[in-house]
């Protein structure tokens, strides 16, 4: 059985490390907020920084908040860089920039290191639930070899392509979620002010083409008026940072998603970086002067 | 059993009119491009104009092209309300703007004549197989007289509020429509420009919150690249403009839906007015000198 190294004990971590203590593995544990007591209590195996765990682990995953945080804890001061030797994976479940991602696979390479990005959606209740879907790149035998990990933390498991291709595909389904909810904000504010009942309309559009995942949960919570989260704003804005960011770097533009981001940013302004992410209608609210419940 | 009046024979009333003869209902038929010999032939009964049509029938549906067709057959020369008597319904089932919606039931309401609007999606596939999908707005009384005859047209069939609701969620439906085709374009784009197999980036966020009926069809045919319609571009201008206008007169704004109309005006400046609204890629990779399927 591989022994396991697990870089980052927050919300989604935790949860995520504690599934695969319960499967029976080894887990080597580092966090910079500290390891959560139950862990050890589980049988985790408490580690001094990134570097202790990079020496006792075969495979290391890591999952912090952004693009900084990972490349510190690969190759920053006491990284998992300075003692990982080959024939060892490292295993990225963070969010983070796909161009970046590349950079730190081929770096890690050089060292004899694989490298998968394995980003999760599902949020904090699919990491306690086991039910993160994991968007993954990286080579086949690599992927073949950590798969067992990643079904003890989640159930929809899709190999994409090479090395940056899970990343790749979080951005691209932040992109749609983010603009899926704007574009219901937009259909379901202008119905409310011609006059007709958003919940009735709302109703009506499932039947047909525009029917999504987000008019039906998203949808919901704007004509019910229920913005605790959920995904906070402030997390949606990161990942739309780095669809933006992703976009300069390889040469394309995206005008709804740049939209979506400073509707996001008008939230924040406004109070709401800690509303879930379907509360973007308030800002679109804002300018319309007016309020879908009213 | 009522006598009904059928205004507006093209590609969309020709098959939904042969429905209500196929059914056993009396139809008399008016249509400015000439009334097809197949629904005469069928026991149709044409009509000199749009006043003969409605002083024969008892409920009088138009099914014309845009807002200024509707006008002229209900208030122009030899118009609907020059012959209407009190007691009578007219069902516009055209796409129209809401707001004149509103002023055209208000005008009729002083002969007596009541009004429901009745827009349709489904396209020509859906009035030929009888499976539109109708959003009405009107009376519950007027609704459930006229209901018969769209059950013989369509299958999801909905009152969603007074006079106007109908076509404010036609709107509502076109502007998701096209804002799910220009999310899932950005987000396909940017997978593929970063180096991802666009196809796999589809599949793998068809099992998340990413995923919409839009993302499904016109997502397969941005990678297939299939452009024949399915929904013509010109079509979908037509009705963000009716949603564009809408929004002005009420006042809202609507960033996104401004920018998608902007994106099928570049798809009709190179040619593509004919092309399916999921081209709007195309206006995409323009920007970012990159076809997905490269």
């Amino acid at each position: 059985m591989e022994k396991i190294g697990f870089i980052g004990l927050g919300i989604m971590g935790n949860p995520m490390a504690a599934h695969l203590l319960a499967a029976g593995y080894q887990v080597f544990l580092y966090s910079q907020g500290g390891i959560p007591a139950e862990l050890t209590q589980a049988g985790g195996l408490a580690c001094a920084n990134s570097a202790d765990v990079a020496s006792k682990a075969d495979v290391i995953i890591t999952m912090v908040p952004d693009t900084p945080h990972v490349e510190a804890v690969l190759f920053g001061e006491n990284s998992v860089s300075s003692t990982i030797s080959a024939g060892k994976v490292v295993v990225d479940m963070s969010s983070i920039s796909p161009v970046a991602t590349k950079e730190f696979a081929a770096r890690l390479a050089k060292q004899g290191v694989q490298y998968v990005d394995a980003p999760v959606s599902g949020g904090e209740v699919g990491a306690k639930a086991a039910s993160l879907t994991i968007m993954c790149g990286g080579e086949d035998a690599v992927f073949e070899r950590v798969k067992p990990l990643f079904e003890k933390m989640g159930k929809n498991i899709t190999l994409v392509g090479g090395v940056g291709a899970g990343q790749i595909t979080k951005v691209a389904n932040q992109i749609i979620v983010a603009l899926n909810i704007e574009a219901v904000a937009e259909a379901l504010l202008l119905a409310a002010k011609a006059g007709a009942d958003p919940a009735r309309v709302r109703q009506a559009l499932m039947g047909g083409f525009a029917n999504s995942r987000v008019l039906e949960v998203h949808g919901e919570r704007m004509v019910k008026r229920t913005f605790n989260p959920g995904f906070r704003i402030e997390l949606h804005q990161k990942d739309l940072n780095l669809a933006l960011s992703t976009a300069r770097a390889v040469g394309v533009s995206l005008p709804n998603t740049a939209t979506a981001q400073e509707l996001f940013n008008s939230c924040a302004a406004n109070g709401g970086s800690q509303w879930d992410h379907s509360g973007m209608v308030r800002a679109l609210e804002k300018l319309a002067n007016f309020e879908i419940g009213q």
